[in-house]
C-alpha cells in the first residue's frame, strides 16, 4: 500500500557502493536477536547522521577483510552504545568474529545480489537455477531481513514452485552449505515428513541398519514445534552435541550415530528459513521436498527410505495427496541422483505409547530389550522401515529385508550396537524400568463406555507441549489406549506428566477443552490403506 | 520447510491463557527498533527461565490494566536489563504508557485473533468481511509480528484479493482509525497514485478550490521512497506538524489545510503495512487501492478526485493496465460511498522544473504568483484537476471549472488563500526567487544534438534521493529540459544540488552510470492518449 501519493518508487537497487570511510570502536551488546543481526548505533553517531541511516535500513559492517550486513536499531542511551561505538547484537558479533573494540566501519548495504529475483517470484514469475542459487546463497549468508525471507517463503508456498523450480532450490540448498563425502557407495537414512507423536523409529532403524553392517550417519534435528525430536529424544540416553570430527569417528567405528545436525553446516540456508517458516506454520510441499532432500543429500546420503504418514489428523489426510507428495520427492530425488524409497504409513494415532523425551526414550530402549512391555506398532514399524534399507544392499533380496531386520533386533544385535553409539557419544544414566518422570502429573480417563475411535495427534502433541516437553524432557504424556481398543467410563486413556506447577495446569486446561480423544462404536474407527 | 521430523506441528492457537503472575519493574530501554515492540528480558529472569520464553516468541505484557504485545529479545547484560527487570523498546514503552519502574507482568501470548485467517490467506482461501476487520484491527494495534506482516502482504499480493476482499480491506481498514466528521455535505480531496517526480499539483489544487469556497483538509504524506512528499515540500514553507485540534480550527477558517496526515490516526493499519511494503518495493493493485481510499474515507473526503499518471516509466505503463486500475477504485469507492472521479493523466517524464522540497516548493509559488517562470505543465494540471474537483460543486456546470480555477489562479485568489493557510499553520522564511538550494551542484549536459525523446522518471528520482532529498529540504534536480525540447551538444540537461559532498558524489555517480535523458529524434518522443 502506498502512502507515497504523488512520487516514484524507490530504486531497488542503489547503482552505488555507498561505503563510509568513518572508523567505530565495535562493541558486543549482549542481546539476543534470534538469527537476524542487528547492530546498534547511537543517534548522535556521526556516521548514522552524516549518511541518513534510517531505522531499518539494511547496513554493512566491515571490518578486518570481514563484512556482515545487520538491521539497524538507533540508540538513545550511551551505557548501550555511545556515538563512538558500533554495537553488535550476539549473532552478528559472533558472525563479525572480531574482538570488542576492534575498528569497523559501516555503509549502506548494497541490497542482496537476489533481490531482483525475489521480487519477480513475489510477482509470481517462474525463476531459474541461477535465480534460485543467488537467492540461497543470500538466505545462507545472512543477507536476507526477516522481511525478505518471509517474502520468498510466502512467494514459494503452495504451488508457487513447479517441480523443476523444486529441484533448483534443493540444489541450491546443498550447495549453500557443507557436503560430507564418506567415501562409501551405499550411504543409507531414513526420514519422517512430521506430524505423528511418539514416531522414534529412526533410533531403532539406526542400530539395526548399522548392525548390519550398512553406513548411517543419521543427523537429527532437536524439535521445533513438536513434543520431541530425535535429537531430544536421544539426549536423554547420550551426548548429542558432538564436533563433527568425533561425529566422523564414531561413523567410522560404529557405521552408525544419533547426533544433531545443526552444528555440521548442512543445508544451512534451511535453519534460516525454518525461522520464519515455524510462526507462520508454512510446510508447503515444494518448501518440504528441497528442506528435507537438501539435508540429506548433504549428509552425504545416497539411499534414503522416507515415511509419509497419513490419517485425518496427520501432515497428509489423503492417498492423492500422499502420492502427489510421492511424486515430487521422487522427481527430485532423481534429479539430484538420490535413490529414494517412499513408504506410505498409518498416520492416524501416535506411534507408541510414550510423547516426550524421556517417555520416548524408553519405548525405544523397551523394543531394542525385547520387553515385553514395548510398543507393537514401534517395533513393526522400525523393523519395515529398517528392512527396506537393508533391501538397498545388493547383497539382499527383495522381501528379505524385513526378516533380516527382525533377526538383528531378536539377537540382541541392535541393543548391542545401541549401547555402543551411546557409550561412543557420551552415556548420560537412563534406566528405561525407572524413567525420571516429571513428578507431577494428572490422569485422563473415558468418560462413557466405547471403542477408541480417534487419537487427535494434534492435541496430544499440544497437550505434551504444554506440560513442558521437549525442553523438560521428563514432561509429556502416556498413552494407554490405541486405536480400536474397548474402553469402560473411567479407564485410564493418558497420564500427563510435569515438573512444573504453571506447566502441569497449562496441559490440564488443555486436555480439559478436548481430550484428544473420541470414543465410539468399532465401526467409526477410520481405515487407512497403506503399506504398513 | 520441516526440520522437525517426525512430529506434529505446532498447534497454531494455544488453548489458554498462559499468564504469569511474576512482577518485574518496567525500563525504558532506549532502543529505537521501528514499529516492532522489542521486550528485553535477562536470560536468567524467572519469568523467562520458568515460562520457557524463547528468543523471538511473542509475549504480552501486562501493567496498570493495559497490555501491548511485544516480541522477546533475551539479554545477557544486566546494565541493559536486569534479572528482575523487563526492559522496552522505545515504542513499546511508548505504548505501555507507564512510568520507569511500574510493575509489569509478562505471559506468553495469546496469537492474535486474526492468526487463522492469516493462514488460509496464505493457503490461497478468499476471506470474508470478518476475516478482514480481525486482521487489520491485529495490524492496527502492533499485534503482528514482522514476519506475520511480511505474510499479510505477500498473500494479498497481485491478483490474491479479487475486489470484494478490496472493499472488505477497506472498509476494515477505515474502521481500524479514527473518522473525521467535518459536518458538510461536501469535503473534497484529490490524490495522485504516485510515481511521477515533482508532480506537486496538491499545494495548487487545495488553495484554488478552498477560495472556490469548497471544504478540502488536505492530509498529505512525507515522501516514503520518493524525493518529495507533499508534506515534505509544503514544510519548506510552513510548519505541517499540527495538532488535530489547530489543524481543524484552521479548515474551519480557511477551507483548507496543507498538513501531515501522520499524526491524526486515520487508517493507522496503513501506516503500519507501509514499514513493509516499502522493503519489499510492493504496490499491488489491490492494497494500492485499500490504502488510499481508506485513508480518505477516514479524513471525511465525500468527493475524490484520482490522477493515474500513464507513461513508460510511471507506475501504469499503459490504458488497458490504468482502466483495470480505475474499475477497482471505482467499484471499492463507491461500496464505501465516496463519489469518486478518476482521471488518467500524462505520465511520460517529471511534472514541473524542481525535484525535492525547496525546488518543488519554487515551481508551485512561481505558479502561484503566475511568474512568468512558472511550469506550464504544472499549472496546467493543477488547473484541470481543481476544475474538475469545483465540479463536483452542485452549482457548477459540467465543463466550467477549468475556467473556474483558471480565474481564481489568474486573479490572485489562489496566492491569498495559500498564503493563509501558511501563516495559519506557521509560516517559514522562503523567497522563491532566492531559494535555499544546496550549496553543491553539479550539471548535467546533452552528449549529442537531437531532441529529448524520453526522461525516465526512476532514474530522475534515483539521483534526486542520492543527493539528499528530501532529508535535505534544498537537495535535488532542477531540469532544464523536457520531453519534445531541441537539444544541441552541451546543453544544459539538468542540475543536481546537494548539502553535502558525500551525497553530490552518490549522485554524481548515478547520473554518470545513466543520465535519465534519452535524446533522439523528434518521431522517437513516445505519446500516451489521454485527458490531460
Amino acid at each position: 500500500m502506498s502512502q507515497d501519493n504523488t512520487e516514484p518508487s524507490a530504486p531497488p537497487a542503489p547503482p552505488v557502493n555507498l561505503v563510509a570511510a568513518a572508523n567505530l570502536a565495535v562493541r558486543r551488546v549482549a542481546i539476543d536477536t534470534w538469527r537476524e543481526n542487528v547492530v546498534y548505533l547511537h543517534r548522535d553517531c556521526d556516521v548514522y547522521r552524516a549518511e541518513g541511516f534510517q531505522a531499518l535500513s539494511k547496513v554493512a559492517v566491515h571490518a578486518n577483510g570481514q563484512h556482515i550486513l545487520a538491521t539497524v536499531n538507533v540508540v538513545d542511551d550511551p551505557a548501550i552504545v555511545g556515538c563512538q561505538e558500533l554495537g553488535l547484537s550476539e549473532d552478528a558479533f559472533a558472525q563479525l568474529g572480531v574482538q570488542d573494540g576492534h575498528t569497523a566501519s559501516v555503509s549502506q548495504a548494497e541490497p542482496p545480489a537476489s533481490m531482483a529475483a525475489l521480487f519477480r517470484k513475489i510477482d509470481g514469475e517462474r525463476l531459474d537455477r541461477d535465480d534460485f542459487h543467488a537467492i540461497v546463497r543470500d538466505i545462507a549468508q545472512h543477507h536476507y531481513s526477516k522481511i525478505e525471507l518471509t517474502a520468498f517463503v510466502v512467494a514459494t508456498n503452495r504451488g508457487e514452485l513447479d517441480r523443476e523450480e523444486v529441484y533448483f532450490l534443493t540444489e541450491a540448498m546443498v550447495a549453500s552449505g557443507r557436503k560430507l563425502d564418506w567415501r562409501e557407495p551405499l550411504v543409507v537414512d531414513k526420514h519422517c515428513i512430521g506430524g505423528i507423536p511418539g514416531n522414534r523409529t529412526s533410533m531403532l532403524v539406526v542400530p539395526i541398519v548399522a548392525a548390519h553392517g550398512m553406513l548411517c550417519p543419521k543427523t537429527s534435528s532437536r524439535a521445533i514445534t513438536s513434543p520431541a525430536g530425535t535429537a531430544d529424544t536421544m539426549e536423554v540416553l547420550a551426548n548429542v552435541e558432538l564436533p563433527f570430527a568425533q561425529l566422523e569417528e564414531i561413523v567410522r567405528d560404529h557405521r552408525g550415530c544419533l547426533a544433531w545436525g545443526g552444528t555440521a553446516d548442512l543445508s544451512p540456508a534451511d535453519d534460516v528459513l525454518i525461522s520464519v517458516e515455524r510462526p507462520l506454520s508454512i510446510d508447503s510441499p515444494g518448501q518440504m521436498v528441497a528442506s528435507i532432500l537438501s539435508k540429506k543429500i548433504a549428509a552425504g546420503s545416497t539411499h534414503l527410505v522416507l515415511d509419509i504418514p497419513i490419517g485425518p489428523t496427520a501432515k497428509v489426510r489423503s492417498m492423492p495427496e500422499a502420492q502427489r507428495l510421492r511424486r515430487l520427492f521422487e522427481y527430485v530425488a532423481q534429479r539430484m541422483r538420490l535413490s529414494l524409497d517412499v513408504v506410505i504409513t498409518d498416520g492416524r494415532q501416535p506411534i507408541g505409547n510414550g510423547i516426550g523425551p524421556v517417555l520416548e526414550a524408553r519405548d525405544v530402549m523397551r523394543v531394542l530389550e525385547c520387553d515385553p512391555r514395548a510398543p507393537i506398532d514401534l517395533r513393526q514399524k522400525s523393523l519395515r522401515l529398517a528392512g527396506r534399507l537393508i533391501e538397498s544392499d545388493p547383497d539382499v533380496r527383495g522381501g528379505d529385508g524385513f526378516a533380516i531386520a527382525r533377526d538383528i533386533l531378536d539377537s540382541g544385535r541392535a541393543l548391542t550396537r545401541m549401547n555402543d553409539i551411546i557409550q561412543a557419544q557420551g552415556a548420560r544414566p537412563f534406566d528405561h524400568n525407572h524413567p525420571e518422570l516429571g513428578a507431577l502429573s494428572f490422569e485422563v480417563r473415558a468418560s462413557g463406555a466405547g471403542v477408541v475411535a480417534g487419537i487427535d495427534n494434534f492435541q496430544i502433541a499440544r497437550v505434551a507441549r504444554l506440560a513442558g516437553a521437549p525442553k523438560v524432557k521428563g514432561a509429556g504424556v502416556d498413552l494407554f489406549r490405541k486405536l480400536g481398543d474397548s474402553v469402560a467410563a473411567g479407564d485410564l486413556l493418558y497420564r500427563v506428566h510435569a515438573s512444573y506447577p504453571a506447566d502441569l495446569e497449562f496441559a490440564r486446561q488443555a486436555s480439559a477443552r478436548s481430550t484428544g480423544y473420541t470414543i465410539g462404536r468399532a465401526n467409526e474407527v477410520p481405515h487407512v490403506f497403506v503399506e504398513f
